[in-house]
């Protein structure tokens, strides 16, 4: 892995001596209206690199992770004769540093990237690994490439106005991490509060630091996603099921959220199949019990949330269920093929332990 | 690199066993208007793989290489519910797999790509190298990104049917890469003719596998294009600027053609700068010249011709035009910076060798 990442809430500094180091000729800045409006004059202040920068602007927003929005930033780069060798500087949440990333990837075959994500899940998830892309036809991430930013620079300083429930989303896929690691990891993010009073930003940015180090480690091992980076899924399973159920009830849940459910139910998974300890499994569901709530469902919807889990594109075939799941925390286990009747089993669990 | 090259007239076998040996559970098939008709029924017969394949048809012809034929493919594969386990095949000239590779490449970011390339230009330059793109604004090869395909799958037999201009057309890149390797590469070739009486199908395979060597060579050392690979550029910037201006005066001339009229102004100017010896570049340029004819322009030109040159993409700086010549052949010198007075020099003794 050659990407370059940064902790440091000095971003507009940090930014600069990248810029300097890759040797530029010219820089551009995506923004989406609201990091336009929020981040960028404090970035403008600070960065000599952002102050010169030619701003591109995009609309905000999942809806808008478009190929309209990647053909304005096509046009805007090619209006500004941009080249391949320079530089955009992607300032925003997932968003922002996918169809950046994508649109710098697909520019005359490769401008570089400087990610400087905005949000928690952006800084511990979009930001690092290389994966860059767009909606289509209702699908989600169903165009893009796999692309390395040249650095991100990871900051905790932008989260001071974020709502609690978008910092809840991002610790989220850290928690996801954490399972991923080590019980040390868990015990440390479940010792942190990120929301109550109020977070601390350097501590944050610590726990960050170790959380995307799992990210790159696993990352680092399969980058184009044939393989074990599939451990990185932990959650996403039952999470995308749950979200695709939400949003066909109209009322959407956030990510983050839905990934922590799935992450319960996919440890609830591990201790059916592969004996995952069910006192660890009982901690973690009421962490994510108290912090995020539940998912409330009922039998009638099982058909429904399992047909999702076949239509989802991690799985090679549509007649198999593949699950990462974990025999231990730090162990992952990835393509467990799981029957329909233990994911009834692991719902009815689930509904039991959160009396949905 | 790990882009396999199979080099044999048996192609429906070749892609049967790549396809087998793949384990896709899906195979796609991209052909344009021309290779539907005239290509495919034969590889139908020949190939299971084809046979079964769900086809993909674009128009044909460089204008067509655009964001409308791109998402005429994304859609045709989002329909037919492609993953990323499945596989492309790309049955067709430079258009065909430079459309096809960036549409694998960006479907839910990357599908594999086998190429099938029909025209001799195709072989030797554009199914190997892994760019990959489409036109954009105006702009040629605007948007792309750099992929491999698994594998090509390079031919001399569907070349019978093919007009004799495109056959000279591809011929120049493999003198390009003949400059680019040794004198007996380029002797070889000046001793073969693509053409005349009608062309020996086994030896241009032969003769096809050895320039093709070369290319990837150079390609494996520079994948991205920030340096030596630019050697392949030989010829290209002036040939860039010859096919501009022909363009402008509404008369086009085939890619090849400006290619290798521009590799004689390239070895011109290499004597003039490199000392690359005289008694090579007049035997070159009497080939070309008895082959290929050659680029009528005037002294009126030259501001004209220099100024494309100027705003060719390869160069970093507006500012400076940078060549790839040689000292000799088989020895590049790319980013040779060339003042515009030895350019008119070059244009005055091209004029004087082939009398226009």
């Amino acid at each position: 892995m050659n990407e370059k990442l940064i902790f440091t809430n000095l971003v507009g500094d940090a930014v600069d001596t990248l810029v300097a180091e890759a040797g530029a000729p010219r820089t551009f800045v995506l923004v989406d209206v609201n990091t336009a409006q929020y981040v960028l004059p404090v970035l403008t202040a600070q960065s000599k690199a952002v102050a010169d920068a030619t701003v591109i602007t995009v609309k905000s927003g999942d809806i808008n992770k478009n190929l309209d929005s990647l053909q304005t930033i096509w046009r805007s780069l090619h209006d500004a004769g941009a080249t391949r060798s320079d530089i955009i500087i992607c300032v925003g949440g997932g968003v922002v540093t996918d169809i950046g990333g994508f649109a710098a990837v697909t520019f005359k075959r490769g401008m570089r990237v400087i990610n400087v994500p905005t949000t928690l899940l952006g800084a511990v998830d979009a930001s690092v690994g290389g994966k860059t892309g767009i909606n289509f036809n209702g699908c989600k991430n169903e165009l893009g490439a796999f692309s390395e930013p040249l650095a991100a620079v990871i900051s905790t300083g932008f989260f001071n106005t974020l709502p609690q429930q978008e910092l809840l989303s991002g610790y989220a896929e850290m928690l996801k991490h954490a399972l991923l690691e080590s019980p040390e990891e868990l015990a440390a993010l479940m010792r942190y509060s990120v929301v109550y009073p109020i977070f601390d930003a350097d501590r944050l940015l610590d726990l960050l630091r170790r959380s995307v180090a799992t990210k790159q480690r696993i990352v680092e091992a399969d980058f184009a996603d044939r393989g074990t980076r599939r451990a990185l899924n932990l959650g996403h399973t039952v999470g995308h099921a749950f979200e695709a159920l939400a949003m066909k009830r109209h009322s959407p849940i956030p990510h983050g959220y839905a990934v922590a459910w799935g992450c319960v139910v996919a440890l609830i998974l591990s201790h059916l199949r592969l004996g995952f300890p069910s006192d660890t499994l009982h901690t973690f569901a009421s962490y994510v019990h108290t912090n995020y709530g539940a998912f409330a469902f009922t039998c009638d919807d099982y058909p429904e949330l399992i047909e999702y889990m076949r239509q989802d594109k991690k799985n090679d075939s549509p007649d198999r269920i593949a699950f990462t799941l974990l025999s231990a925390v730090g162990q992952p286990q990835i393509n467990t093929v799981v029957e329909k009747s233990d994911i009834e089993s692991a719902f009815d669990i689930y509904r039991d332990m959160t009396h949905s």
